[in-house]
């Protein structure tokens, strides 16, 4: 069974994002991940090192939103506590997975490094919980329930949403059309696009605007939709609009969630 | 009268911030700027262009932290939310501000361009907020209690932010150390992290490995703390452990909150 509208809500863990110490990729990783599977991304929250603060994140979120995705602090040290977390949000107790410790066991032997206790915490999963497969570290994910728990290095969360995306039921794919006019100001073009927004209830727009110098600043609009007539429409009158002011527009398609 | 432990949360508001369109730089930005000042971020919540998202964002934490920032939709766009919402949070009406609509009008009729609604509606803030200056593109930033409704666009984040330091209370200052050990492997490493943890009560400790190829890894350790002294003899430690483990290390250092 399809469910009709899947979401999902990300919760990235690490005081440094916090402190400004690491700017997140993850949030970006995850959105375009889910967006061809049709699953957007509805809210996310940046917690610290807490357990207290990632427990109430975790519940808060995983009765609203159809799956949940964390990431960060599921590494060797003293401050990865996310599956001590996961398991106090489920309350349910955090075991080594006999199945991770054969494959991490297996993994350090062949590196001719030991598995020392440190390493050996890293098979501990909620009870309960399904392995997420980490072709880059071999540490794993786990599934418990909607909550999806991946690690916080990007190229290891890129490649643990392909052992993922077959776990999800998607919902209908949003297309998506960006178009940019060079040198366009926001408070000339507000009025048509208001207009416009409000003649075509089936596609979403957005204004962004860029200020990079005098000479390069402008005015993106971006129109989403799952009905891509609708979206081919709008695209013209996109242009239409801009061209209308004397300003050079281009476009971009894409596929977003 | 200087609180003794002032907080900050951030709210990121836009669709594109969870779409993935855009990479957020504006909770760095924040952060980095609240550092020298002692204030450090807490907590982070990234919503779309949802009034009751942002409703309910602003009055879950504005009674837990001292401080809130507000990013995104304050341009003139029908996206453009953010001035309602804090005003619907706040139970006060949105009103034009009449110093903001001399000084964008004087702005706009100096560029020779018309004053349109839509860019009138840059002056709507909640009644009795305060203006916050904006010396990119002069539409203001707004102050409601302790909350702080800036731009979205980073330069003008950035900007803003210097009307802001004066109207808050700074807290300790807290400052760091990043200790790198390149080829490093957290796993060597985390039980006699774990150890110095223990015993050094007044510093906080992270590790944050870091994979870039196989000839580029490694672990960055970072050490935390409000007491110089502390941090010293933890900055000597944290080589001292690498090099246990004959691992070059190097040392950074810097202020954060």
């Amino acid at each position: 069974m399809t469910m009709s509208k899947p979401s999902a809500a990300v919760i990235l863990i690490g005081d440094e994002l916090l402190s400004g110490r690491t700017r997140d990729i993850n949030l970006k990783q995850i959105a375009d991940y889910l967006a061809p599977l049709g699953i957007p991304v509805k809210t996310c929250r940046i917690v610290g090192d807490e357990q207290a603060d990632i427990v109430a994140a975790v519940n808060a979120l995983r009765h609203q939103y159809t799956y949940v995705f964390t990431t960060g602090g599921i590494g060797p040290t003293h401050d990865d506590i996310t599956a001590d977390a996961i398991g106090a949000a489920f309350d349910v107790a955090v075991e080594e997975h006999p199945g991770a410790v054969e494959e991490l066991g297996a993994y350090y032997k062949n590196l001719g490094r030991d598995f020392t206790m440190p390493r050996r915490r890293m098979t501990r999963v909620p009870v309960g919980a399904s392995l997420i497969k980490n072709p880059v570290s071999v540490a794993p994910g786990f599934q418990t329930g909607n909550v999806f728990t991946l690690a916080g290095v990007p190229s290891i969360v890129r490649a643990m949403l392909e052992d993922v995306g077959h776990r999800l039921e998607s919902g209908a794919v949003v297309h998506s059309v960006t178009v940019r006019g060079a040198g366009g100001q926001e408070g000339s073009i507000a009025i048509p696009l208001g207009e416009l927004a409000d003649q075509e209830d089936q596609v979403s727009l957005g204004s962004y605007p860029w200020f990079k110098s005098v000479d390069d600043h402008g005015v993106s609009l971006v129109a989403r939709s799952t009905d891509k007539a609708a979206l081919g429409r709008v695209e013209g009158k996109l242009v239409a609009l801009f061209e209308a002011l004397g300003i050079e527009a281009s476009v971009l398609t894409g596929e977003e969630a």
